[in-house]
């Protein structure tokens, strides 16, 4: 239908998640009517991106150097390693300004039904910096569903007998929300997770 | 926040229409993660296709050639032109197999709000085929709204004064819709446009 060079195009764009058939054409039209050292920025980033970017051999962030920035920055502290399941959550929690520790990424979560068991995430890693590093806390910052919850559980299981203090980040409403519309499982969470106020 | 080779796709990402920062992000990541191979070869699609596509200059089609496909095809009718706002629309109409003509890309629709007006469109050189390819009917295949509309009338009063027949495709309900659903604009036009059954 096509010519074959815009077939081939749609065809790669189709292969990203969440890109379907329809997204696909528009996108490769409107690199089609665009400039062309406009298109060829981003091929080239894509390039520059796969040829340097490489994972961190200590916490599996993504890494342009050997340790990621936040491996080798010197200022944080070694004792306190929150972990997410994705490099991408490392930013939501950086946002936050609240952590001032390491990270580690497991590269997923526990899910038997997608077939993902413990042997698959980035654990033995994690055992591994708990002795050398002298890691008092872990803070499990897996996502609040079946699966994080169960990796959450599993890890607990694995760390605290080796004295490591584990800890889960809070599910309840979020900032600016509204009571009418929580959904009774995360309302039933913010009581579980309620805290006594000061005068 | 990232390390900047991927901050760069990322930027590069979101300047892709319907494509936001968080979309952008969730493809940055996948491109992360798959192997270089795959990642590489959509970039060399981009820029195959940059070097290699060019616009039909009879049509205005997209083109790897000099003419495009339809174009050069000698088996179809060239007294018979579809004219049609962008480029892929021709590719909706081709999957129909009703039409054996010879098609014609606007470059858009005559919109006084985003400032195109006729002279914004590949008008001239559509009269130019007319006058030296002896086209006897214009199918008026723009898309069914007020800018399409209003190029359909602006085409009818340039063309019917040239001796030309022009038709525009029908309004109507969608096959398998239903009336129940159907929106009033439209179930008057399939009002309007109904045709006698024989027996």
């Amino acid at each position: 239908m096509f010519a074959p060079p815009v077939q081939d195009l749609i065809d790669e764009l189709a292969k990203l998640p969440g890109i379907g058939r329809k997204t696909a054409q528009r996108l490769a039209f409107h690199l089609l009517k665009i400039d062309a050292a406009a298109a060829k920025k981003l091929a080239n980033s894509i390039v520059v991106m796969k040829d340097t970017v490489r994972f961190c051999p200590k916490c599996f962030n993504f890494s342009a150097d050997n340790l990621c920035e936040y491996c080798s920055d010197p200022r944080r502290d070694d004792t306190i390693v929150c972990v997410v399941e994705e490099a991408p959550d490392i930013v939501s929690v950086e946002k936050t300004g609240e952590f001032r520790g390491r990270y580690h990424v497991l590269g997923g979560a526990i899910s038997p039904i997608d077939g993902i068991g413990p042997d698959d995430l980035h654990l033995q890693e994690l055992l591994g910096r708990i002795s050398t590093d002298g890691v008092r806390e872990v803070i499990v910052a897996t996502n609040p569903n079946v699966e994080g919850e169960a990796t959450a559980m599993y890890l607990a299981r694995l760390l605290v007998p080796v004295g490591v203090k584990v800890t889960r980040i809070a599910s309840g409403l979020p900032v600016g929300g509204d009571l009418e519309y929580a959904d009774e499982v995360t309302l039933g969470r913010a009581l579980q997770g309620r805290r006594e106020l000061g005068v």
